[in-house]
């Protein structure tokens, strides 16, 4: 199934895992390393039914969308990768065997999250870290944080994300989950 | 279905999520101020399988009982309230879908709560805040602190769940969950 | 808390557990004869998460309005019962359990289904015979056999009940549900 | 978003639920005419956590790579469609709703299915039925029971997935799934 | 760790699974056979939170005791085997995983069930088949028969689980689940 | 069933409920103890699909092969103990009734956790104290404190429990999970 061009590649499929809220261009740069070594990418879109809490803001259709847009924005060959929505288990011990259950077979995982890596390590895979973007900025921990105080958070993500951030009203949704509905403390 | 006293109502039937823990006269003066705007209402007691803990102690069946001796005791028309404990669903992108598929027809929701807020905004519900009423005492955190500390907790309660609390000893039940088996730490 | 005439009453509240799919001539007449020795009813809709098939096509929440709109139409005392949605658990061995925590406590049980019974039983709760009314006629697998066949299903449920399975195009969902996309087997 | 000649596409984003066990000549016959009417299909692969059972033998990973093979056998464009498995629910009253959490906004539904199209109505969605192909042969089930028995099911399949499920075996796995451990009955 | 006396068995630990409603001879003789070729033996009780259903009468905890009172009355080396209840997982492609995660590490599987033998065969485990032991007989299925028309079903059981059956009055359970309260369908 | 030496027992069956993440010498030293007043008992091994977090490490699998080698190395009779994993419920109103489906009856409980003491008197059980076994090293936070700060955490375990950990490569385990991916915070 090898094309001539993908013979030189290293791997046939790689699993690259993330939550991607939101997927940004650490995320992006991250894809396009993986496919100078592998003929196919399969990114998973984990912890798929969260949503709406202050760390995962977007649902799995949103984050899918976003993923998309950024891969169409920078003419990611739409042959070469998957986009799958995996939701969590909450039982580490069979979490590999649960993600191999759900996507097509892949021969290397990308990762530099602890929990990740050992899961997949002790499971006997081929785990492989990925170089950072731009790390202090391109997170999406500080993104969410720009969101909420206003702060140029639109140059850290593709494009066509940021405006999809914007129709979908994702900031104003980030503010609200932001708030309290507790009396002030210092009474 | 609407009675001439109805008339002038607002709203048909709102819902009034919550948890209860427990329904305090701050509860009971909301559900007051609701029948003034609303036909009926739904009394929604969120996170019902929750117990036992100590910023949820009590059970669902438990609060369903205190709501029902706080109307009572408040006379107020028992044919104008449901009260319904409604389980989590910790996947908050259908979350509001659970809600309508438990609960009667309504058409304003009743909340103070940002996420619950946010939620029912999203599906296109038409949602009202809750003016306070002795916020800084009426607050069920507030009245847990003053059980575990044995400060003046009764005020703040309809007599009729002040009495059944201490019927189920929920102090005691409170107190002993704040205890822990775990050694002193400064060893 | 027994008023005067509530004196006489054998029990001070009883659980009723049923699907309700709909409710119906039979079941409205249960609750009457519960509500002679029992001060107090608890309606517990099961199965509550059912919904949108052959056996249980309708809604909690849609069941929940049947059932006040019924004992509305019987002038049944509101302050005399509660109606309470309990999720199935699917276990069966700790299902007394759960609906134990979910609704206020209860003295005895009124139910003819054998598990149900079984299940009280075992955990030492007083279980009672349902007297049945029209048991040939006034049956939910009846009813809704009829509504599927467009035969006479109106005279065995309350009035209100039947206009509101109308509003709700209930029989069109029913009819739908019996759809199939399989192909003939006669082939 | 919408190019020149995605203009005359009636929806700009279908989705095509199904379980595709296996995924057939039909199924791909059915993305082919969706395409004509629509910019983009999402493939849902339904009941995405069964497997290994008579009438659902593939993970949802192994139907992802079919579908995958199929459309590259066709050489329908990738940029144009989405494969999203999505894991049952087994609560019909909110299924939609975690449908909808799970895939990027849709304005269309194409289903036979009586339950899907029912589930989506009700939501208010714009459902339309799919033309068969072949429908007497073209059915998963029918294709199943022609594997059990050895009889020629290879034709109603992309070459592509007839290949894949020889590698992986399919049809021993299908015949295992067959055999009992009870005693023979006639005894 | 391997005795000199367990030095010629094969295995050094055998998961034999079952579901054990009841526990009778031909289990009892299958892991005396398994424990000639294996050091020790882990008696997995399967679908453990089933219970108060025909085909799954009894509850885990006593489907336990049962095992362990047989395995005392034939002096089998408690030091030699482990009783472990295994909740049902209904997700077949990750439930070989479930199950290792929740007992100790073992080198061969006993089993005569074929989707068990499947999926731990797929997870390239070592499968061998139990010989039968009087198996017209000798299977839970013929004994519940037997409990439910008052046959001879004692004979089967070893002397203590029959006894124990008895103590707990598991033939009058079966026999409550086996009524029904449907109406005569002959009317 | 009470053997002449067992005469003096003040209960026929014990529970002793623990997470064990690692099982240690003071866990072994209740175990005696709670054998001095009790023929048998249960060591249930709670939250048992939990693992691969920094406080709860250890796979059930492989807590109950510790609790296995350490009854062996100190000798303690296996007729005399069952070793059952219970998994999580997360609704305390039903745990009781829970954890009594999946184990044989018991007459006494040992804890010294608030919260499982609570809910076990809540249900009317006699629940006992374990005096505590050097409190303030023999803590299973303390061990998994030491093993990742490499200090000396083999003198609090039976030997072979300390040697079956090394081989696992737990302490590995145990560090790994103490990483992060993310960027350090004083940037």
């Amino acid at each position: 199934m090898r094309s001539i061009s993908d013979a030189k590649r290293k791997f046939s499929r790689a699993l690259y895992p993330g939550r991607f809220q939101p997927f940004h261009l650490g995320h992006l740069w991250a894809v396009q390393q993986i496919l100078k070594d592998s003929e196919e990418i399969i990114i998973m879109v984990g912890s798929a039914l969260q949503s709406h809490v202050l760390n995962n803001p977007f649902t799995a259709g949103e984050r899918v969308t976003m993923i998309k847009l950024a891969l169409n924005e920078a003419q990611v060959d739409p042959a070469k990768y998957y986009i799958i929505p995996v939701t969590d288990l909450d039982i580490h011990g069979i979490w590999v065997s649960h993600v191999c259950s759900l996507v097509p077979k892949f021969d290397v995982v990308y990762s530099n999250e602890p929990l990740t890596r050992r899961l997949f390590i002790e499971a006997n895979f081929n785990v492989q870290s990925i170089p950072y973007f731009k790390r202090d900025e391109c997170s999406s921990t500080e993104i969410r944080e720009r969101m909420i105080r206003d702060k140029n958070w639109q140059s850290l993500l593709p494009k066509s994300v940021a405006e999809y951030i914007r129709q979908i009203q994702g900031v104003e949704r980030l503010r609200d989950l932001m708030k309290t509905d507790k009396a002030p403390i210092n009474k």
